[in-house]
């Protein structure tokens, strides 16, 4: 199993040092990716570095796909090479999970019409204009969505992910 | 006259200084407002203070509304009382001004269906989904509402909503 995880400047850091450690725990392959690589400055100060670019990756190596919250969606939507990542890794049945202001990426890549998503209270009227159903429920499964509010919401996200992906692969 | 200014941790620190002298250049009262009174950390690290908090204020108190960028509009956002206090000054024709990030707070406060609205490209798909005319432009003025892109706006957003003030007060 090879998980992608996106991130940027200002990514809030346990959101996606969390998720990288426990899908690394199963022995998945994480590949952590930026629109550019380098090291970047988390919303809590830490310092986290890409494996790789999005541009030396294709949609068609991983099987799970991760967008941690804080900033960095901001940063990371502005990027027609990202959007394109996520939708096609979408189109084609592979989880995509999200959380906190995650999704402000997945209202970019055109996925969450008709949807059920959680989210962050902050973007709700974003995603509601987007087309979502925002339910308020801290995490969302819908299809092959996986969503979430906030750091309360992670472990709960993490177990229906990781058992989603052991039963379909 | 007298100026309102929202601010919130995270907020673009140039966007709101260089408005708050302008205006202050004027003549004019500026307050600085938050949701809860207190000092707040700029994005590029800046320390700023507010006057007062928002349930302190009156949307009957000011003629001129200005929203900065950066993140701070994310967090102003999720306090009714502020998009409240927005929508009041917008409804009494009164000029609201925005930059950057700032236009969330205007698509959460209700009123950008159908306006023309310049805004950071990174927010495009927000202000669309909202109903917003979003032209690419670096500056809008759309009734009386006054929108700018970034900081290379600042310029002509102010000295458009300085020279609108003085022409109808």
């Amino acid at each position: 199993m090879k998980v992608a995880i996106l991130i940027e400047e200002f990514v809030e850091d346990v959101e996606f040092l969390y998720p990288y450690y426990r899908f690394k725990e199963e022995g998945w392959d994480v590949d952590v990716i930026s629109p550019n690589r380098g090291t970047f400055k988390g919303k809590k100060g830490m310092t986290h570095k890409s494996d790789k670019s999005i541009v030396e990756v294709s949609p068609d190596d991983y099987d799970i796909l991760f967008i941690p919250g804080g900033y960095a969606p901001d940063r990371l939507r502005r990027y027609p090479e990202v959007l394109e990542f996520v939708k096609k890794i979408y189109d084609t049945g592979k989880i995509v999970g999200s959380i906190c202001h995650g999704p402000w990426v997945l209202i970019s890549a055109g996925i969450v019409k008709g949807k059920r998503i959680a989210g962050y209270y902050a973007i709700k009227d974003d995603l509601v204009n987007a087309g979502a159903i925002y339910t308020g429920n801290e995490v969302e499964h819908d299809g092959n969505l996986f969503t979430g509010t906030d750091p309360s919401a992670m472990s709960e996200l993490m177990k229906m992910i990781i058992e989603h992906a052991k039963k379909y692969s």
